[in-house]
């Protein structure tokens, strides 16, 4: 048996869900199938209840028991009545089968629950034929379907050891905070390719923008033209108007085919299982003389997580902007919430700015010139100059202003810089911790520590620890 | 009288020779033509002795009394016997005359000498009709007739005003070191506008590039294609294939259009005479907190002012872009030189560079990306990293050499600085002096001290001490 089959049978053994966890699961399920159908069969315009998702496709991690239940309903149902009537009856189900549930939002709210460790979903789709789909998820019973019809149990071992491998590399999840490769995309990978390692074969060579169409729908140019700016076009096979894939960043897809190369070099259980090296991570000697500064705030009502990151990364993005137009160099961000607080951390190449700076004027010729020196000569802010080079006027300032944090400040109050409106206030009143000695004694511990962590190594975890690569 | 014409009569009292001056080198100038005659008349090829520059022209400044003797000669004669000739048989006039003597290059050698305070200069010329020019100053005769063929008194009063006026902007010489205007293209400027105040309102709404043709020889279109690189094209009355303002920089010509503008809106003799300020500038506190370096080395063998100065510039530039491309930001620099000792001071945004940059690698795609992992992994300067964003991969690496000097020494050691290859050697065995006390320290008095304080200032003399402007 060669390196890799090894390290995948290990993986997979690790992985695979037991008799036992498989038993628990399905028969949580059967109870939640019933349990619904008998609160919601009386309603108007309700069709049926399925299992949905990795449970009903066995295609579920063991560390991940998961449950979707989906409860179908005629168009003639309004959406609120839907939503309505699945947020209530939804929640008593959970209560009836023993759990505790939450209210939660995607594209519209859906129930939470959780029990016996096994995480529920109760959502509300409408039954509807291939193409007339009125909620996002009125697609997931035709995925469904298509999965399961396809899946042979050497392909479910392959989508679970790839579910594994997205996780371990951070490049799972379609939800924003993420950006990565939802579990149906991983799905259709591995149906598309033949195989786990066929899938990686061929992603260790690919070349953004990639278009795959499993059912050969579209034209590679079409596709293209279609969804011009995603970087993984992948056309699904019940919607050929839909890129499964529109979700993953350029920065997760570089990040698949960059591990793709690596692992298929180097085989290694790494790629699919946690990382001891993290909790013994020197924070300190990490964080030593390093341009560091964090804006810390809590959130004070629910955002929707979609919403909340979207809105992180904008202003992640606007921050970065306005500190390289004032002459900072932003090496790198990140972002992170726990518990409702959320960090942003920069790392800059420097914290204060020169004290000094060359201002430009106009040209000597220009009718503004005379006012240009006028306003410079006897201001006491001005160091040198005015002085010529060239057709200009130059004069050095002194800038009154240096320190990262006060000129921070400065910019949200005048609002200078892009940050969403939605959360403007929290960042207006936000704390600002500057240099590193700073941020270690804030977050060096506690809540943030590992994301920290991470932050400080900025390398993929099965990078982690290596003497050799 | 109005406020100008009161300015301009006190200037021309202070800057007019008297009738005791003029009697004087009108006497030394008679001299020394006769000596000349005397000495010259046997060489074979001789033609004639005159009296050319300022002194022909009467248009000197009190303040520089100078006499230019050119000994005219047979286009038979060669370059090297005339030259010869001109420098052996010159010295020995001026030591006829009473006075020192020295040996000085421009186009071709000259003798320079000193007699009763005046400047002598002894130069040997062809004596060719219009166009059939030999040496470069084989124009001079003819460029003296020109001018006193129409200067009036009037007129002689403005030149005066206007080399004054020259002067202490510094702007006048059209030495590379100065890259200013000579007093030929002084001359032409009066005759042409018609006066003083009307050049100076002329020249207050040039915009470069500016092109003047006093006997319309040439269309407009012509001289900007003939003299491409001009800024101030002024085409020579005797020669129309030739540019009078051919030394003149932009950075001169716009400092010249700036100092009429503001002459001309609030005219002062601070325009034409001296500056006391200059002695009492607080070099240490104009200094203070700013990021200078100096370059400093002595010159151990004669380089003739123009080869030495064009050399300088360019070494100067080859450094600031070299610093550039480092990371560093230049805001000015200046060049000194002073009885063979040449500084070259910087100032910068900082004088170290970050400890720690950012690396760009090639995109995950690429079959690069590997090797870039590879490489920096495990190096021992990598801080963080590697990591990806977008398609491409990212180091935080350590850098070795932060401190200007220790870069600068590098740079040269290894030829990666593109200084002119004769100072080289003088630039690689230069002391390098770093951060503005030890600046001062070592610079803050004696030679270059007057340099360094308006190097620091930064500003015309004329906007210097001004409590409103």
């Amino acid at each position: 048996m060669s390196i890799v089959e090894d390290v995948l049978n290990k993986v997979v053994e690790l992985i695979e869900p037991s008799e036992d966890e498989r038993k628990k699961l399905n028969e949580t399920a059967s109870l939640l199938l019933s349990l619904c159908e008998r609160r919601f069969s009386a309603i108007h315009g309700y069709v049926s209840t399925s299992i949905e998702g990795s449970a009903a496709k066995d295609t579920w991690l063991r560390s991940k028991p998961e449950i979707d239940i989906f409860i179908h309903f005629q168009p003639i149902v309004s959406r609120e009545v839907l939503e309505k009537i699945v947020v209530e009856l939804g929640s008593e189900v959970i209560r009836d089968a023993g759990g505790n549930s939450r209210l939660r939002y995607a594209e519209h709210p859906y129930v939470e629950g959780f029990i016996n460790n096994i995480t529920v979903n109760i959502v509300g789709c409408y039954e509807v034929s291939d193409g007339n789909w009125i909620s996002a998820v009125d697609r997931t019973p035709h995925h469904t379907r298509y999965v399961n019809s396809r899946l042979t149990p050497s392909l479910r071992r392959d989508v679970r050891l790839l579910k594994s491998f997205l996780t371990q590399t951070e490049i799972y999840g379609a939800e924003i905070r993420v950006g990565g490769f939802s579990g149906y995309l991983a799905e259709l990978l591995i149906l598309h390719f033949g195989g786990f390692l066929e899938l990686l074969k061929s992603a260790s060579r690919w070349k953004p923008p990639v278009v795959i169409d499993p059912e050969r729908r579209v034209t590679k140019r079409e596709a293209l033209l279609i969804f011009a700016k995603s970087p993984l076009i992948v056309i699904d096979p019940v919607d050929k108007n839909r890129n499964v894939a529109s979700a993953v960043t350029l920065t997760k897809l570089s990040e698949f085919i960059l591990a793709s190369k690596f692992f298929l070099e180097r085989p290694s259980v790494d790629f699919f299982l946690g990382n001891a090296m993290l909790e013994s991570m020197p924070i300190n000697s990490l964080a030593e003389n390093r341009n560091l500064f964090a804006i810390i705030f809590k959130i004070d009502e629910y955002i929707a997580p979609d919403v909340l990151w979207g809105e992180l990364r904008r202003s992640a993005e606007g921050i970065k902007k306005k500190l390289s137009v004032a002459g900072f160099t932003v090496y790198n961000y990140g972002i992170n919430e726990s518990r409702g607080e959320v960090i942003l951390i920069f790392e800059l190449d420097k914290l204060c700015l020169p004290s000094v700076y060359l201002h430009r004027g106009p040209p000597v010729w220009m009718d503004d010139a005379a006012k240009f020196v006028k306003k410079h000569l006897l201001s006491s802010d001005t160091i040198a100059g005015p002085w010529i080079d060239g057709d200009r006027l130059y004069v050095l300032k002194k800038r009154k202003d240096i320190s990262v944090d006060v000129l921070l400040r400065n910019w949200l109050a005048k609002g200078e810089v892009s940050i969403s409106r939605q959360l403007y206030k929290l960042f207006s009143s936000s704390k600002i911790v500057v240099g590193w000695r700073e941020v270690i004694r804030l977050l060096g511990t506690g809540e943030h520590s590992s994301f920290l962590a991470r932050f400080l190594a900025s390398r993929p975890l099965y990078m982690m620890g290596k003497t050799e690569f």
